[in-house]
């Protein structure tokens, strides 16, 4: 259950704190010139650390690539790409041990995988396995060559004016969570699948995956709970599908029909805020106060857009095979 | 690409006007009792009819039973169950085909099986699907004795009052939308994966599947991105993993946390409005007003909550599965 | 777990005297053509009944397109075909319920599905399930129109004449088995995946769900391991791939090399021989000598080349439609 | 299509001259004590090198545990495990590249991937990718601690005698392939699915995965299509479901039966035999004389048993998985 995608599949593996974290791509057609420099520019933009409210963790981030390229093209096998972990401090993590932080998998994980979980920095369920993703995404954009993703931050702690929603937070001593929308333009009409992988749940399902996303709303969204039919249908206008308006967000039955794809998600505000909270200590049975040490981000929706193109690259990577079925 | 589930498996075929809808299940334990009755509720349910705004297909609506039940009780091998489609009306649609009706999937199953697809009352996108799944989702619950799926609307049109929403609609002459919030209790902590497959991608994987969604949010959902995270992290109180709050929704790190799993969806108002529309008529290449003839719902998450519940119940089901490979 | 392939998917699902046995095929492109009268020769075929020793059920075998087929076309929806039993003998089996026959699945389906199965006939275990893959196995072979599958019987009773095996069987009131040979022709360079699903892989696994099969070998087969490397290995003699002989039965790597697809299957002797046979009584607890009353074929192996036929039209379908990924 | 297994599943990457092999396992339990020191003796079985006929590459074969293992235990969280290539010689292969050689990979690969292929040594179709396996198999043997696996070379070059079948090849200057049998005991009853992912299907699957196999058959394999059916039915004679006979092989209607898993498989004589042979060269366009130079095993079957072995432990283990969701 570790994969997604239906041709073109990606396996994540790794840990916070472990040897690695890493990514799997199987399916990827041969002939497709990568090199390290490639990926630099997306790796770079997940780090962050430039703008307020970032506070990167110091890692080179360089992808390793382990299989399936040669003399700098995709072979056609599956391509493994790691990124090793140097930044390791395991003893940080003992003592919040028995204490599982609000927010984090801490609890659940120990729970599920009856205490055998690597707890140090939230291990496999860290969102430093996002860096795997990115690295998938920056192939994926490679094959999608005519299809342009954007993503991004459109609110942050409740402010359309990022730096004031960010000052908001600095000024509470907490953390913020934002909204980030998604713009793929040129998609084709016809990519998605009638029933269960439709487009909309593709991409949800993706969405939901990456760390800290609470919702997820494609083109008018809850707004268009409150719409009439009238209002909210987007009329047909030409035989290229194009419409009046995008209500739709792109997609009507769960295909893609040609306009703008466009989605919003919902970012929580960082769970490990620099606040006292409060947590069940399960070695005392008591609860006890305590605040998140070391390096967090006051905002970890500052980071996703890259990520949240990545994920959309990804899932529309898998259609744009699928379409080739059709040929 | 057809069905959904890791073992727990559910797949749909068939088509609004064909011979029948239908559903086979996969992985269902042996042993389960059945009987027609079980299903009547549910499935009248999703008929509706005596509520106001809801113009049911006049369906008997009876499963009926293929393979995988024996002796009034589960085989273990696959289930098949058929609905027969008695109300067809095939040519009421040959009119309006060359007008593809905005909001619906006309347009984009035209292009995506290159004029094959069987366009009759939305052929393989209907909503007539969804009976299907709501016979499954009775399955799903009975194997899901201890846990409690509801699922209500709770808004309509805007309005937090239904029957105020519904007349909105009436005196306007125009569909309306709604948002529908579904709370399971009794989860054990520790279902859902880590990363791909955990519980919030999986389930809204299925309620982006249900025709008509547009949005999902899990507990603070949308209005998490604008809390502070001191305020949006759900404190532990105890070893069971109660929390204070519930912003969360049930699910910390993609796995449920042991506290009541909370969501909501939007549904759009029905694309077949009562309203006079536009739409590019494909034969005479010219914009055309038009409206939608015959049987039509005034709201469509009326009739949605049991299927809500019914996708929820078959994304608890596989999880419930998957949390015996545990033991 | 109850469906094949990987893009062209088939599910099989049914009783052999439930309501039904039917196939689910998914990936099928539209536009295909289909009437009833495409599938009567194999479903003949099949059905066998002519030739000495086959003593056919009596049923009909008429295909029910219930989904995925309008006016004559695949629509590229999911297509299910019921296959509805009428010559339903119930009581039967009821008084063999205690004593599983040898051979047959009886036992450990008892065993595995906790007394649940459906027993009648060997219920989802009967060969009767492979008429739905001769229907689905028709629909296959109209998408390899370029590619010529043959599968012929070429022993049985450890006979080469076909006859004389028969006869041997017959004189000695006892069953026998046979071995077939399938050949496909115009497949071709590069079908078939590197690792796990390379053509070997995927035709074996097919060719051991047909009930009876006990072995499986491409080209020279078990034969190879007596042979040296020089007098093995088949010499390239052309740029298209060609060779000189064809020890290798078309696959190298698991990937097909452009010439004959050659291989063998081993059928053991129909489980129901008329002979009196042992077993033991679950319900006296004690062994009990039984012979087993009622239709059964002399040697199943002379009603399966069609259904090996279907089986490598099944995967080659898959893998036809794999490689359109590459363009 | 690069994974295998329905719960506990394994992926390969990586190719024979490029930087590394691996292998990732999903679905693995937690809580399984694992040290390098468990992976050297099915290793070392791999590398040969003792036995006359076998010329070991020389490599560490070390593990290098990447995800999934902490603190000396499984996690439950995917398990990556890297065998590192230290000995490269990617300019051996220049030379080679134009002349594909028989019986190898070389051709379909270079068609298959538009010419993208690593060719070094094989690539990605090299058997050096099975060192995954065998590190997958010493985890899936650990999960199957009641079962015994012992998998045995008992033919070589025709004969019994493996000393006098090494003999014969060296003496010819050619190679030579066997036969090895593989048998499991404690199996319990239950275990494989009914149709298409039975017993037979799922190791005849994985063991046409192992390089240079072209054949597989179970229990009296094509013994039994020469059988009468009362000498090949095996009588039950106790409610535990033990045999008189084991000519099924411990599988009846794809379901393990209780009794010892038997099969064999035949493996063709290592490719690249010693002696002269013929191929057409792509660029001179020309048949051509050559002899494949650089280590190569006299016998490849040699090597074979452990990943017979492994590859039966990684199919028993999914078995394993999925017989807990009967509970």
């Amino acid at each position: 259950m570790n994969s997604f995608g239906n041709i073109f599949r990606v396996a994540v593996f790794g840990e916070s704190h472990g040897a690695c974290v890493g990514v799997t791509l199987d399916g990827v057609p041969p002939g497709i010139p990568l090199t390290t420099e490639d990926f630099l520019p997306d790796l770079e933009r997940r780090k962050g650390g430039i703008q307020k409210g970032t506070t990167p963790r110091k890692e080179d981030d360089l992808p390793v690539f382990k299989s399936g390229i040669f003399n700098g093209f995709t072979t056609g096998a599956p391509i493994t790409i790691l990124f090793e972990n140097s930044n390791i401090r395991s003893l940080d993590y003992e003592a919040q041990k028995a204490i599982p932080r609000p927010g984090h998998a801490d609890f659940v994980a120990h729970e599920k995988f009856n205490g055998f979980e690597d707890y140090r920095g939230s291990g496999h369920f860290s969102a430093r396995l996002t860096v795997g993703l990115v690295a998938a995404g920056v192939i994926a954009k490679k094959i999608l060559s005519k299809i342009d993703i954007k993503a991004t931050i459109i609110e942050v702690g409740g402010e359309k004016n990022i730096e004031a929603g960010l000052q908001k937070g600095i000024d509470a001593k907490d953390s913020v969570g934002g909204i980030i929308e998604c713009i793929a333009k040129n998609i084709p009409v016809g990519w998605g699948e009638p029933f269960w992988d439709n487009m909309e749940s593709m991409i949800a399902h993706a969405m939901f995956a990456i760390p800290a996303v609470k919702g997820v709303e494609f083109g008018a969204g809850f707004q268009a709970a409150k719409m009439f039919g009238s209002d909210h249908n987007d009329a047909i206008i030409n035989e290229e599908g194009k419409t009046k308006t995008n209500n739709a967000g792109g997609i009507v039955g769960g295909i893609s029909n040609g306009n703008d794809l466009i989605f919003r998600i919902a970012v929580k505000p960082t769970s490990s805020t620099p606040k006292m909270q409060e947590s069940f200590n399960v070695e005392t049975r008591k609860m006890e106060s305590f605040s998140v040490k070391g390096r967090h981000d006051l905002c970890v929706a500052l980071r996703a857009p890259v990520i949240v193109e990545a994920m959309t690259a990804l899932v529309l990577a898998d259609f744009y095979m699928i379409d080739k079925l059709r040929k």
